[in-house]
């Protein structure tokens, strides 16, 4: 986790407090069912809620403190979390604390407080990607019929809108939240299955109770662990979510460079750009976009990694979520918030996008001439060999010569294709007149 | 791809002729729809189906031919791939020919061509994990009740059944089922909407018809291109499905170790395991899938790099997908198949899983004697502290002393537990009592 | 293997008649060094040679014939490839062959065999590399003077040469052909060790015999297997060299886009940019080049994740060497040689690079008036205030209006600077006086 | 970073406090070789280290005080953090500081303080590959002679020591050594060559003078930034080492299984291995290793992404490096000297290896048995036979049945081979008799 990269609500599912909260509400509901069952008594389940609710409403932020050096200092000599977290609940809680765990296995505890956690930062990324939903939406409807040049391969094709590139990352963000909110469903379940996932010393009816007090689903088949395909696709979907962001990233630092300056990244006017050059108003929040994609791809490899675990369980999994579970939600989340800012500040201009337009000397429009000619009866070759040879002339005149005149003084040309003719193919608006049923498609009302 | 490791069904999707029929079919259905909206003769879409039926029903394969070579010579002129095939169309068809591609751009025949190549490579793969699926259910219900013991770490924990294990595997590679699914509908889109995705020379409706006619949804929003989003996430499937085979080939590599040897790979007579050491019987197909789960996870992370193509399109994909597109599917293809025939043909041995199990000297039922001490009202620490210094001994013994034997003559254990009441802890039956349960669970009748 | 990313000679490499006559050069081989050493008879050495330089003089091209069926139909039967090629060779040879492979095991033929085809791949490799970097030399020299914009972000600096561009590029595929070189030797190792490497059935002098005839230094210890740690850097090495590439095919990329066209890739006469926009030449190769960079990184985790094997081997690299094996050097190989076509044939437009120099009024000077003016006694701070208010005005005029006369214009900077002090500072040679520096370091004479 | 896998000097080497040491120690060494050159008053970059000196002698830990607080402060208003650094320099050392950084840009400082940085990091990897090979040298010659079966695919090969296991994985961590020390020196350069590399406003022999005082060397030829071909092998060189890591952890995992045990982590007395199953003790440092070896790989990929800026240089590197950079080197340093108390304290049992290459009732020596068949005329394939069909049954028998009671009955074997001759083939030292061998090529003394 890099600070600077990070914000408060995702980190905080991540802090230890956090996550001994979360491990005290799985015991306590599991004691919860254990009474019910008459496997424990009543009291023992009644003692510990009383001791929470209790700290909870004494704490001026609401949240039960947890003790965490205590607990370590208690793990220095157990090495071992799980037993360490115990001793010290039982040591706030009394003597009733000893059914907690009754027929429980450590992973039990640690991975329905892994999906808990997983689940609360899908919430956040889910969340997240509505405001960029939002954000992006907002800006194509304002930009719906911004001309600006199309390009593929980097050179320019035809027009299309500034509203149509928004509506494409809208349309590539929303299927991530689709597969975003699988994801969460696919790491949300909860085992308390015991040693090796038979039940043998619990009673399925506990995994029942607290799934449900947790809101997540039952873990069909576990074996002491919850099996690790699920958290590899939630890493995965990350992964995707990270491409489509460093997609958007790239555009924008596209349309910044000097050369094309269509939009630029919002540029306060305290900042400076850079110690040397202080005309420079670089993108470097689309440039740290793209960076931080590539580290949340990182994580993707080693989740992968994770899910060939030995047997019933071995424990290389663990190290590795220490890490991703925490960086890669830290990072995306912190990712998409800064592309929702982004795209909400991001200055466009409309003007120069139209200078570019027209810098090719109607170049853009060569396609239609192109198809006029072929329906004017002329075969696709000619066709393709009369448009050819003038547009070549436009484009080594570096933007001098204008493709609509030297068409018009083709007598070739002309001879199948009258001047009139020719003008009406030069027609921005021709381009646009679909514009409305992609955004219908994309943005349904 | 490499030979040993394909199929023929799904090499054939990606054969030259496959991809280039499918194109023949894009067009033509386009051409349908272009002359229904009457931009192009009815008889030109005619002319192209005649042709197309007429070499189908005089080929022995009733496959249209489709002649490579003389595509690629006129590649070889053009130095372009669809202008070569509409050329070679066109000399086959005749002038009708020309009406041909009217308002299209390459990627739409490109894109849309991957699309249902991907759709059908899925649908072998879907197929694949269905025959998996029966081979694991018809082996775990086999097994269902084979006593074997659970191991965590490597270690020996507490008992489980054979059938178990196998119906975890199921419920894993029933998720990957779910997955593959999702991802095959992200890829299955069509996309008919020109050079920037404008539909500035082509209708939209042509788009609807043609995917319609191949099966495909329609994709909001292109330009040119299919955006690469879909293929990440299908890519990334693929690689979480790997990781599950590689899951389930380490299972079975361990299970035949000399030591362990509770399960092998079918060995057949005129088979040699070793030029060297003739009583050898290798795991080689787990350990080979477990390298081919290697390859389809590292397609994965060229599939996100290739998300973030420059402004409407660039062709940095293009290549990419040369590569991954057949290896992948075709080596999870052959990869499901193998791990089919290991698990439809795999020699188990209960006997010895048994052997297995009592060779720890009954330290497995550690567990409830630790729990039948607690609720007999000893502290979890004292619990704890009585179990380990017998279970010490047995371990140190190598199998050698009884943990039933050495707790019933521990005085301070048999002062809060009778000796009978340990012996029932000692009952393997106890811990398979939820076996119904999670079998229920898995395979719901 | 894709074939349209392949060259001949690389591919050759990995075709089975190649390994195939390797295996058969290092069982005589080993055979001669047995001989030597008494161990067999020195008719059995004699007689391998004697067909095999029979055969191969026979050979039109020179290579001795394998046929690759008939050994394929014999590992059919036996499903032991090296087995199968033995029987193959007592069929050709005769009787003497028995004493063949005598103490060995199959990986000792396997291992060296790999070794020999990688360090041939490397030796290609390196070749491609001094190809390329003499083209970028070359080209290096023909730009040490021509001007053009450097760029941060995308966004204009100050002045280098293309030149310049061009010496990075060479400094850092340099140190890639270093890097392979010392990848090479890495991987140029020969193990003739026996089932577990102990040489219990086999001298060590019969390895040190094969190695110095096949130009491959020991195996110093090897447990069967040839160590993957070896491979990984070899193919991790493949990897960054595939960055280097990325890099040097992106700037290509940018210089060819339509806004900035400073450089193009060769267009040949006949060859069609677009079926649909005829003016428009594509950077294809090198997006090209960008995909399959990703291809070639992409076999670095797989190559890693090959380390782990289990005990003195298990067989799961193999699957994954006869993927990256042939991919990752043929698709490298294909690369470079097209990396080095693009940079001979690179097409320089030194007036638009000076065009684009000069559309920014002058704000790349605007660095050395911020020194002038420190110099001057002005505090950083003013400085950077004085110049960035008039580089703000120049920036918002698109070019319009000029630094150098806002600036002579402004009583304050006026005031620490004279008029013929600012204009000493829009010199462009300024900035190249160190070029003959930093050629003279990259390429020392 | 996790701090539970982060060692303290490692750490600190990526602390605010000490990049900023080096920061200033940069900008001080530049300002006395422009002092030197009489670009800037002597005085000057007196003043700066005076200041520094002060400080640092007024320290209790002989570091200069670093107020990280306030420098973020003023990032907080600049959004440019060398600009921020050099304010509070100022602010402390007075207006003589006005001559610091002069003519250099912020990746000046920036990069060639990550060379110290990975220099230092690479220092103390290297260092900690020293502490291995020793423990593993230690143990290796301990167990030169210890005898333990050697298993491909897991299964039982031949005899091998336990001392060359060891020695293997010497060999390998000293390449490993060899492959940082040249990855240590591909990322220590100095570059001090302004905006876009050129020198303009700076003379070469400050960079010079700056790498010599650094101990780092020139880079040949930067371009605002040292490209990051040089980091991308220097992070893949650590993932090649974390394999290694994996591979010897995975060596230790499986020796610990229960049916093996044939070694084990050392095991405290206080620490518990589970919740519960107290008998248990689990090779969890080694499963830990397994994991953080993923982590450390998975940076890999980061990092060859982060080659290919675009043009002279864009900061999409840097996100990715405030994470690898610490994160790679503190993970690695962790599980170097995990590993190495893992070595140092690995429990041995050669008992139990003994009685394991016991267990197969001889089937290890077949290859012996194969060789001397086939030495007394027995053609390959019916020595193959005849081996195989009795080890075969002794397999069969699960150990029950001896290899050599069955071939000296068997009268098809007797007649080739007397009993006495088959007999000397049992015997373990002859496979031991290269060991000295191997040792000497590994350890050379």
């Amino acid at each position: 986790m890099v600070p600077r990269y990070a914000r408060a609500p995702m980190t905080a599912i991540w802090s230890p407090e956090t996550r001994l909260r979360i491990w005290f509400e799985i015991e306590a509901h599991a004691t919860d069912a254990l009474a019910e069952l008459g496997v424990v008594p009543k009291d023992a389940a009644a003692a510990l809620w009383r001791w929470y609710d209790g700290v909870k409403a004494a704490s001026p932020d609401g949240e039960a403190p947890i003790d965490v050096a205590a607990i370590d200092a208690i793990e220095a000599v157990t090495k071992h979390d799980v037993i360490a977290f115990l001793t010290w609940v039982a040591e706030q809680v009394g003597p009733e604390a000893r059914f907690m765990h009754q027929g429980m296995t450590s992973s039990d505890v640690l991975d329905t407080a892994l999906a808990v956690q997983l689940a609360r930062a899908a919430d956040i990324l889910i969340a997240d990607l509505d405001t960029l939903l939002a954000a992006i939406k907002s800006r194509a409807q304002e930009h719906r019929y911004t001309p600006t040049i199309g390009r593929s391969h980097g050179i320019h094709a035809e027009p299309v809108t500034f509203g149509l590139k928004l509506a494409q990352a809208y349309a590539e963000f929303a299927r991530n939240r689709e597969r975003l909110v699988a994801a969460r469903a696919d790491i949300a379940t909860c085992a308390i299955s015991g040693a090796v996932g038979t039940f043998a010393n619990i009673d399925p009816r506990v995994e029942e109770h607290v799934a449900e007090k947790l809101g997540l689903s039952v873990e069909p088949v576990s074996t002491q662990v919850i099996p690790r395909d699920r958290h590899a696709m939630f890493f995965a979907t990350l992964g995707v979510i990270a491409g489509s962001i460093e997609r958007l990233a790239t555009e924008i630092r596209h349309l910044q460079r000097t050369e094309v300056l269509e939009a630029e990244e919002y540029f306060s006017p305290g900042q400076k750009g850079s110690s040397a050059m202080p005309h420079k108003r670089n993108p470097v929040l689309t440039e740290n976009l793209t960076g931080l994609a590539r580290m949340v791809r990182g994580y993707v490899t080693p989740a992968l990694e994770n899910v060939a675990l030995w047997h019933e369980r071995d424990i290389s999994h663990s190290s590795v979520e220490r890490y991703i579970g925490p960086d890669a939600t830290i990072t995306l989340d912190f990712a998409l918030a800064r592309l929702t800012g982004v795209v909400e500040k991001l200055v466009v201009y409309p003007a120069r996008m139209q200078k570019n337009l027209d810098r090719m000397g109607g170049l853009v429009h060569s396609q239609r001439v192109l198809l006029a000619l072929t329906q004017a009866g002329v075969s696709r070759e000619d066709s393709y060999r009369l448009v050819q040879r003038n547009a070549m002339k436009v484009w080594e005149s570096d933007g001098e010569l204008s493709l609509l005149e030297l068409l018009k003084a083709d007598p070739e040309v002309t001879a199948a294709l009258p001047a009139e003719e020719i003008e009406a193919r030069f027609d921005l608006d021709y381009h646009f007149k679909h514009v409305d049923t992609i955004f219908a498609r994309v943005f349904p009302s």
